[in-house]
């Protein structure tokens, strides 16, 4: 990987351009607010796309919507109210409101006389993920929904996995792409020692490519779970070190495929950062953690608990590490980052082009 | 009350003017500090108005009085310190004030040397309320007392209750105010419509009527012990329907009056929000509720932990929707908020005109 | 001491030039950051000087040494990595850094291409502390290490105490210089009265001398445990009277010794106060308290618990004042102090002007 590296004076610079952990995420696409489990039928749900306050309504019967979480009349959350029908009505004064957020009824008002309501949102609900548009609902249309992996073939098991998380979506983002962050995780997955294989980049993706070798440790039995089979302390040319992980960002998407030799993936994870608060230093993440299931059936439900705590483990180590990114670049003030890795220069680059507004 | 609206172009404007949400209280009036209760003799009580750090004193004889509460030396508080006869000492080098807020005594200095003292604040003492003047002082003998309703009148019994709620003391009137929020109590109170019967205005208070009728729900058994008398559901025309609740500001007080056809109100609330913090977002409220004896001795007893427990959880209930409000004033950053009711236009222009200076 | 007071109109302004609660402690000296015993061997230990995030190594031979808190790649702290040999080696990426902060090592990259590293402190371990050179290294070997008082002479057993105490450094110099807050300690002491028998200034320093009569109350148990025996309750003329009390800042530590009559103290107190936050409203105090061994062995170690129990509850009330103050000036927003005592007004002279920059 050496060799792909820039010459000294260019890599000690900090980046030019505008500061990255102050590019907001560009509000033009379908972002996960919330899993579809989260959202009970007559009972709101208040989420947050990047301060901004919506509520999530499911009526008894019709699809799910999206409205600003606020009464235009005092300014309380509509969350906070009921639904009735496919209509929301605020606690304190009874003002309703419809899916497209028209306000239908005052108590104390006549019909004609109602006063204007608020904002709705795009909405679909996908795969037990439900998608809101944030940015200019007239280009909800046009903007596609993503492709969500492999969750709905049923070769695959997936896990629905994610938290908040207390840094700007773009840590994640080179967190995941950087594998030669392993080092992080040498207690859960041994000395596994990276090679970067080649990337890819386009309009709107970077892509990178790497095999692995492990040079101590043992193979973890989650990380067996993963691949269905155990697999020796590697050697350069054992069958794990062809074993191929693609990591692509496909703005504002995330994905990670690790491929054996066959054709589909034996993983596939799809995984969103979605902004929380209005200064972005918050991202709820949404992972859809595919396993293509083994021949032996029954073998991938049994190794199931052991999947979820090695990813657990792994997810709060990473989780950790970018907390301390944002503390540091809150100290800071500006972004100090010095990035030697041209995928991760390339990365960045990306995030900033795709990204929205910049925020405060 | 459809009627009384005004057209759909002026309703949907937003506020001119300046902010209510920042317009601060004002100094110039009578304003209750603490209970007479939570001032023990010979121990200073550190209380705040709007801010200001004020120290209440009760001498082990002689009437309570209020100072600056900060040492002139070192600026610590003077409610750390020590009451000795008319003077309060503080407790770091032991510099000694009396009611006026002069300095009295510094241990290792001259009488003929004292320093500057501190500011001292017009203080009395009211049906277990002490009440300051945290204004001009020249001002406060000109300004009268506040009428406390019914409390001095022995055919009534009075609750004293309150708590700080975290918003600015505007919400607070608005609330109570504005009859149609009966619809936040719909859990405690059953299906109760208010009608507007109409209202008044001049110098300095805003006033509004109602009647209200039971549409669904059970009387609660607390506010059948405010009535002295069980009520059946109303229909339009039931006695219910006669009761008219007479609420208003009288700057910068409140008071609730629910008559039942005599002359003496049956429940007469007076009731007192004091900015606590410098931005004036916090408050903490003062309750005389009164409650006129019914002819049964002892019925009224009876019934007090019902209505303790009723007035208890409508409190909350209003304190948990005008937080709400204050944090979506705080969000926003400016007052969205959008009145269609004329009778809280006329309040909220009495309480911007009245008040005092803009806080931050 | 009456007679030292400066005219009236002096007394009563405030104190001109910049506000020394923004003074910053001058960064050219050595300051403790941590005690020896708080360091473990291939354990880093992050600590604060004003803001700026240094991490303490102590490999598993060689010295102690000092570098930036951060990696230089992605800026989370070296405190949470590893200690390999003489080098500290980030926990993410696994950059390594030896002593003076050059990047020693990228595991995937050429030991030719490396980036430049971060800055290293020049620091050093004397008595159990861990001395650190914040301000520009070419000036650490010109500027002498702290003299610790009597921490090294056998005749004398010494307590390390302190603990992060919430208040600019300048509330503590003045504190412990003005004798007059043994008011603050009536409880713990008893009635003592101070008197103040003169001091000096020169460069670099300030000092006060007090001796003390004993006006009421008993001696404490813990004071005994100092002096090696009781004393009576004092008269103006008992023995009490001729211990002599020396206080003194020689910029930026601060001594206090106590004599009484023959040349070594029985008491000799050296302590410093070092800024945590860059805004330094906090500091870590550092004190190395040494009481003269009596001439009958084991009393001291029998009375030890007493004196420890006794520095710790006046060392509690001068922090619970000393925050006070501070929480004054945050609320204030300025130094409203009014000092009448002329060497409480030179010795915030002498802050101010051997200080450092202003902070925020």
């Amino acid at each position: 990987m050496d060799q792909a590296m820039p010459a000294v004076e260019a890599r000690h610079g900090r980046d030019p351009g505008r500061d990255l952990r102050r590019v907001g995420a560009n509000p033009n696409h379908w972002y996960p607010l919330a899993w579809s489990r989260e959202l009970k039928p007559g009972k709101p749900l208040a989420v947050r796309f990047a301060g901004d306050p919506i509520v999530l309504v499911r009526p008894k019967e019709g699809p799910v919507f999206a409205l600003e979480d606020r009464c235009a009349h005092r300014q309380v959350p509509l969350s906070n109210g009921l639904v009735e029908g496919c209509a929301i009505r605020c606690g304190y004064h009874g003002w309703a409101y419809n899916d497209a957020g028209q306000c239908v009824d005052v108590p104390y008002l006549g019909k004609d006389k109602l006063p204007n309501g608020v904002r709705a949102y795009p909405c679909r609900e996908v795969e037990g993920l439900v998608l809101v548009f944030p940015g200019d609902p007239a280009l909800a249309a046009s903007v596609p929904l993503p492709l969500l992996g492999s969750v709905a073939d049923p070769r695959y098991k997936t896990r629905r996995f994610g938290r908040e998380v207390g840094c700007h979506y773009s840590f994640m983002h080179e967190n995941l792409m950087d594998m030669n962050h392993q080092f992080l995780h040498r207690k859960q997955m041994g000395n596994m020692v990276p090679r970067y294989r080649g990337g890819d980049q386009g309009e709107g993706f970077v892509e990178a490519r790497y095999t692995f070798s492990r040079v101590g440790g043992k193979q973890p039995l989650g990380e067996a779970a993963i691949f269905g089979q155990r697999r020796p302390v590697g050697k350069p040319s054992s069958s794990a070190e062809k074993d191929l992980m693609t990591i692509r960002t496909e703005y504002p998407y995330q994905t990670l495929r690790i491929r054996t030799g066959e054709d589909a993936p034996v993983m596939d994870l799809w995984i969103a950062y979605v902004p929380v608060d209005a200064a972005q230093r918050r991202n709820r993440t949404f992972g859809l953690l595919s396993i293509k299931r083994p021949k032996i059936p029954g073998l991938l439900e049994a190794g199931w608990p052991l999947l979820v705590l090695f990813t657990e483990r792994i997810f709060r180590e990473d989780r950790e590490i970018v907390e301390m990114e944002q503390a540091a670049h809150d100290a800071q003030g500006e972004d100090w980052n010095q990035e030697v890795f041209p995928v991760i220069r390339n990365l960045r680059n990306l995030l900033r082009e795709r990204g929205g507004a910049t925020v405060a």
